[in-house]
């Protein structure tokens, strides 16, 4: 039996890994973990244990972390050293060239050798390499021009508050309260800069994630990615305009028979024009798959799509993954 | 003093058509009219009248048209040839080589020799065109890639109602009516196709309208559009996420000295970075201006810049271009 722990349980991401395990008949041993604020607290009959100095870590086999990137780079490598691996969902590690950044369909081949830790992508740039991985290894992308359409609860349950709150004051015609989690109101609103700006960067942190990421799941560097994040009044799942121009021209009917094949794609029904098709977020909600409508020529361009890519940020975008990734290396699907 | 006849005086736009003639002072002669569901109504003391048969157009000098297209094409040349001069805010007349498509602060010229009739771009055009026309003059627009976020006043007030009710009914925990406006729920969801599919078109009629009218405006049918047209939950003001990759290479620097000096443009604080400044649809209500945030370079491309384009669909995006072309044509700004 694999003892699993979940360091971050009480949180958005936390709750739906708990799901995701039990729809996956992982819970038979789940350890939970949270931040002290979090003391005393019970999740399913199961005690939500503190994470501080006296935390016993013992016979771990697997820690997914979901509980923000310092608290990562707190216990992630404790964990590890005490014989667990680690999946972590935050930041902390994405970028460290030892350790590996994997979408379980695009890229498992990564897993190999890794250190103990694994780095599970940013909810964005997950559900863009579902839709873009087949597309790549076909013909070779050369550019992505991407805006996003990112739900609330991929900042957290405050912001989800913060924006039930706003919402139920407007339609009451009454003043809404003061924003804090976001710079400006959510609600009847949108935020142009989802994440917050690195010290002299013109791009957020959300942004940088995307560019940085893409390039290291797709093993290429030289991807082109122009990407603006923005922050919609939607509880969850993310939509992404995506721009694709290919290094050899792909036509939509090829790029269609690439997508229906591939793996944790979900394409319209067949009696509905690809480039009609339109997925909604809250269409997405609850499934694992990465929808893709809007499947079109860019008539701009002589080798370049347009398409409309929507998933669950929590699932697929977070803890889905997470829990293939604990698939991959506890299976024999792929020899680690 | 200038008759001024309002058509569709009773809609999202025409109310406020009605706000921007009595802020400019060109309401002390008003012909309100509307369709016969608004038979015996009264605005600010004012009858409206039906438009039918035995409606009196005589002695109208501007006809304002915000009725939609079927109303437009039906009456707008019987109010030109009674003498008036048709201002129409519908897609009714802008693909129509004969007729001058007008954003006040970027083609003025084009109302020379207008023969009775001038059309007002739509709205998702009129603000990106405010925003592009100065970079287009300094170094020529290659190609834009734009995905919008519309809100919902641009579809009319049963849209805005349909918001309402499904919002409430969200917030309240109750299962929300069954969308009729929209194909899908619009409250805390995003519709990645915004307008309908004409015949066999892979574009909807809200992008179509964009990729035509920025080409007729701009005077190049050169420039390369690629637009995803999206609605979201917000009640007014349009944003955009606008990629432009320009003929010759801009600065950032030299963009925002371009934008600074442009009529109609507002630029944020000078403390704040162009790159960071992020204007929201809540901001932009209820004023003339387009507001451009977010200016930064593009790292995927050589000459290509971003930018965030937030404006009032109803004002500048309808109501205020129609009042500035009657300012245009009936003072002495522009000989026509």
């Amino acid at each position: 039996m694999t003892r699993i722990a979940v360091v971050g349980a009480t949180g958005n991401v936390g709750r739906v890994m708990l799901e995701v395990l039990r729809e996956r008949r992982l819970d038979d041993d789940l350890v939970l973990f949270a931040s002290p604020r979090s003391a005393g607290r019970e999740i399913d009959g199961r005690p939500v244990h503190v994470l501080d100095d006296g935390a016993d870590l013992t016979g771990i086999d697997i820690a997914l972390f979901s509980a923000g990137a310092s608290t990562s780079r707190a216990w992630a490598r404790r964990f590890a050293d005490a014989g667990a691996v680690v999946v972590d969902n935050s930041s902390a590690f994405r970028r460290d060239p030892e350790i590996p950044l994997v979408v379980a369909e695009v890229n498992p081949h990564a897993l190999r050798g890794h250190g103990g830790i694994i780095a599970n992508p940013n909810c964005s740039t997950m559900q863009l390499m579902v839709a873009l991985a087949p597309i790549h290894r076909a013909v070779g992308i050369e550019r992505l021009v991407v805006s996003t359409y990112q739900s609330v609860s991929g900042t957290g349950k405050a912001a989800l508050d913060e924006l039930d709150a706003q919402t139920r004051a407007a339609i009451d015609g009454r003043e809404a309260p003061e924003p804090s989690v976001y710079p400006d109101q959510i609600a009847f609103n949108v935020i142009g800069a989802a994440g917050s700006f690195p010290d002299g960067d013109d791009h957020t942190d959300e942004e940088r994630k995307m560019m940085f990421e893409t390039r290291k799941i797709l093993e290429d560097p030289e991807i082109g990615v122009a990407v603006t994040c923005v922050r919609v009044p939607v509880r969850v799942s993310h939509s992404e305009s995506v721009n694709v121009q290919t290094r050899e021209p792909l036509s939509v009917e090829r790029a269609v028979e690439l997508l229906r094949d591939a793996p944790g794609v979900a394409l319209g029904p067949p009696d509905v024009p690809p480039a009609r098709w339109t997925p909604s977020p809250l269409q997405a909600a609850g499934r694992d798959e990465v929808f893709v409508g809007r499947l079109r020529r860019d008539e701009s361009h002589p080798s370049a799509l347009q398409m409309w890519v929507v998933s669950d940020n929590l699932r697929k975008g977070a803890a889905t993954n997470a829990v293939q990734i604990v698939e991959l290396i506890s299976g024999d699907r792929v020899p680690v």
